[in-house]
């Protein structure tokens, strides 16, 4: 066992070759087990166990920085770097994030759960440790995904005439969570092939006369060449600025040792293009790693529909009744439900690959003139909050019609803070002229959308969370609010997952206002609000709709922080929206 | 005269390339003329006169649709399809926009007051022909400063593989605002220089055989090749899948109009590199586009300190007080007023380019770990909004501390809706742990600044509008809020330009609260608003702060909606924020 309660950077350093290549095995075991039983992001996981076990062999945290590009590739990094014993916790409340998260340890130096961002912050460390007098270097690594976002092009664009060592790690999967789309993917696809195996072998020629390990630093001197001779002349990432060094095997830890060792001297902005499989060494994984992208807990049962399911199909069906629907996705194929209406109607499908501001500005521009399109973007909550501008600017001043169908809406559990849905409430009620619904039930998010795309102007939202949809017998849908009157002098209104414990209040003395639409919300919510003595409001997200009431006897409860990982079921208790807490704060 | 009230691109099609040159020329002198007196953006306008004609020359409008990023360059569009008779109305209520408008004219395809996200508005529009089997061109014009913002990039990567004629022109003037910054820049500046003049002269050789006007589709035959030998091999845009042609002089009619011709007929897309000197033709202009970039009409005095330049010269003072003190702007180092610090320490200032989202993302980065660094990022209003997502995800969950100087807060009169900041508030309270002040004078902001930068946790912002700082005599400088009370029963609260129309209605039998921190609002506030009868809001934004009261009798009037272009002073009367209009409102 190489992979002990003691493992460190430090020790790790001190292995040769053949220990380290078996210390990956070990990882590989560790995080198929873990992951398999917490859940979590495993094939990504398991692509980048070599890349980091050499940072590590190379660079030494926290003196040297380094940055993980959404940050659920980093579980190796965490195993190294004093969190094998907490590993078993993963996501778990008390436990480890999923995400690097700096407030956990010293050796994560940036936050990382959306994408994109991270040579730009890498860019902001190494210029705090120039302005600090500080030695050490700044890694990044980002995934091939995480290019086709605007975001990496402007830390590029930034960096290029850095005169100090700084790498980035371009981990190429050739995945961008599903696959990844757009000029740069066929681009890379391209230089992946070139020169890949005449670089190699050049390695192992030059590797092979050299002595291995620590001796490696000795051929430095002979690098240059071949490294030279192994670029592709010209090619985007020298454009911008960067010496470009690959394609590099990302399960070769001795070439990819010997390329760090070799950027670590560099003054001048570095991308390594490293080439990775997706699950690499599970079988189940490396053959479905869009399936095994972020990986459920065995525990969750997965019989009925989920939220994003009733709307992918709802939208396919809406799609063959109306081919003027056309579907938009950033990265998020399969997991908004949007595979369906892909395969039936590919011609009006579009995916923007993890770029939600060029999304939500080419649904625009699909609205925009006489074209009578009818754009519906699916979306994470938490990521639409990149596309805020452009829905205010691009679309809404000039009162274009776009569906949001917002997933993921609320609480997000295990996925933490950096995945927290809570925001989208607040920023869309902010632009003029918007709509936004919050459907409970399967059927009620049926009726939202076709109400969205074919009722309401401007921008239109329907929010929906994470999980099985609600499939109730007796309930009937609608698009505005349901009112449960037991002539009680006590009102609770809310939306989202507080609705359930909600309802149990009815048999406590209360009556239940259930919002639906909540903006612009319909004007008998407040005349019914008029007529109680006590008004609880309880919204799962930053006050907002809460905000709008005022009432004789008017309080609320929001989430006014980011919350701790934990299950959601314990979210909820911590937010005080269990049906124990919703009692007490309601005085019932 | 051919500039004449029955001007029209079908007019302009019949000319000779002699007299659409003297209509450019006629163009220049009505563009001096009308700027000067309204305001608007003068150096980009008389930069692109011909490259407009020649687009007109060439394509159809609206059959072919145009799209301006940052269409503050698209005057000249503007003049040629029917806005002449109304052009001395420009930026003047019941006038025309400066900026495209698709609501003003079916000519202006999509609406453009913000950068980086015509090539994706344009791409939205592409699809929209192309699943509507409608014929016609797209041809988005943007400026080299807009390639610094990440928006472009996703275009560019969506657009690449489109099987269809598509044009993106570059209009380089080697000037992004006041200086391109970053290595976009300098890749420009070098595939500028070399092939320029070679080009040239192969445009002017084939050119001399062919007949001009129509007849230049005569040389198309042999354009190719010419074409084929000027480019770069393997340069970035080919590389993102676009055909590159270029370097072309943009005030040659002849060559612009060729270049043109030729990539209609092209079934890709084109990227056409486009050198254009801002402020042509007009000696002050050419000499510092930088100062004329926005021109404010005549008869706005100068004399005394700007909010912005009140906060740039504070920042240079603490500066050199405390080296950790860091400067950050996208792109707009003198409008912000950080040109001071940026001369006195220019090891600690950072221009970004275009691109707030890279800006906010290098502040974490900056502030993160152990650097104790304090940087702060100076940003328009209607710009912040663009980094929502880097604020919330990359800067607060880690509760890393940034300070926003948010320049251009509030009403944006002549600029109208595209560049509104009536957001900021909004948007920045929805983030946990942040907090905001909005100072009314120069000394309060000076004030609030400090606090900001060493008082408060998190992340904090200090709004302040455009235009010259309040600067009294007798109003002691607070941080948090300033209260006038003459024991009236009723209470006026507000902050920002409502203010001073508040402070007129103390002699009409109001008390008045003016908040200076915003969020998280001071306690004694409430207690205060508790004690009246009577209780008024106005918000000069989106109702916030305004939904955190509720009292006895409690109002609010706030902006729920863009508002049309007009003065400062008829904005505030259209909101209801005059005098006469508050007094109304609150029944005195």
């Amino acid at each position: 066992m190489f992979l002990t309660r003691d493992i460190s950077p430090a020790r790790l350093k001190s292995m040769t070759l053949a220990e380290k290549n078996k210390l990956c095995e070990e990882i590989r075991s560790l995080l198929v087990s873990v992951v398999s039983k917490n859940g979590g992001h495993l094939a990504s996981n398991l692509g980048t166990v070599e890349l980091i076990v050499a940072m590590h062999s190379v660079f030494t945290t926290p003196r040297d920085s380094f940055v993980f590009d959404v940050g659920h590739q980093a579980y190796t990094h965490k195993l190294l770097t004093g969190r094998l014993a907490d590993f078993g916790k993963l996501r778990q409340e008390g436990g480890i994030s999923g995400f690097p998260k700096p407030s956990e340890s010293e050796h994560d130096s940036f936050i990382g759960g959306h994408a994109s961002i991270a040579v730009s912050a890498g860019l902001g460390i190494a210029a705090a440790k120039s302005l600090n007098n500080e030695s050490g270097n700044v890694v990044v690594v980002a995934g091939d995904g995480s290019f086709t976002g605007g975001g990496i092009y402007e830390g590029l664009n930034n960096a290029g005439k850095l005169k100090r060592s700084f790498t980035v790690v371009l981990n190429d999967n050739g995945m961008c969570i599903s696959k990844s789309s757009g000029a740069f993917a066929s681009y890379l696809s391209k230089i992946r092939t070139k020169s890949y195996y005449e670089a190699k072998s050049r390695v192992k020629k030059i590797l092979g006369r050299s002595t291995l390990g620590k001796g490696v630093s000795g051929a430095i001197g002979e690098t240059k060449r071949f490294v030279k001779g192994a670029l592709i002349p010209e090619n985007l990432f020298e454009n911008l600025g960067f010496k470009y060094f690959g394609p590099v095997d990302g399960h070769n830890l001795e070439e990819l040792i010997f390329i760090l060792e070799h950027v670590k001297t560099i003054d001048k902005p570095c991308l390594v293009h490293v080439m990775t499989k997706k699950g690499k060494g599970h079988a189940p994984a490396e053959e479905n790693a869009g399936h095994y992208h972020g990986v459920i807990a065995d525990n969750i049962p997965q019989h009925a529909d989920t939220y994003s399911e009733v709307f992918g199909k709802e939208i396919t069906r809406l799609g063959a009744e109306n081919g003027r629907i056309c579907l938009i996705t950033a990265a998020m194929k399969y997991a908004t439900g949007c595979n369906y209406f892909a395969k039936s109607f590919p011609e009006r499908f579009f995916d923007a690959g993890i770029a939600e501001a060029h999304a939500a500005t080419f649904a625009a521009g699909l609205a925009s003139g006489s074209s009578k399109l009818l754009p519906v973007f699916a979306v994470y909550s938490t990521f639409l909050q990149r596309a805020f501008d452009q829905l205010l600017h691009d679309a809404a001043i000039e009162k274009l019609r776009l569906v949001l169908a917002v997933d993921r809406a609320g609480l997000s559990g295990e996925d933490g803070a950096t995945h927290q849905g809570t925001f989208d409430v607040g920023l869309l009620s902010l632009i003029p002229g918007t709509t936004i619904y919050a459907p409970l039930t399967a059927e009620e998010l049926r009726l939202c959308l076709k109400k969205a795309l074919y009722e309401d102007a401007g921008i239109a939202a329907v929010r929906y969370p994470r999980g099985i949809a609600f499939n109730p017998q007796n309930e009937e849908a609608r698009a505005d609010f349901a009112y449960y009157n037991n002539n009680s002098s006590t009102l609770l209104i809310t939306y989202g997952r507080p609705v359930k414990p909600a309802m149990k209040l009815l048999r406590h003395g209360a009556d239940v206002l259930r919002l639906i639409r909540l903006n612009p919300l319909p004007d008998e919510v407040f005349k019914i609000v008029s007529g109680y003595e006590n008004v609880v409001f309880f919204e799962e997200g930053a006050p907002c709709i809460a905000n709008k009431f005022s009432a004789k006897n008017y309080k609320f409860r929001a989430i006014e922080d980011f919350l701790p990982v934990a299950d959601l079921e314990r979210q909820m208790e911590l937010c005080g929206f269990d049906e124990r807490g919703m009692k007490e704060f309601a005085g019932l």
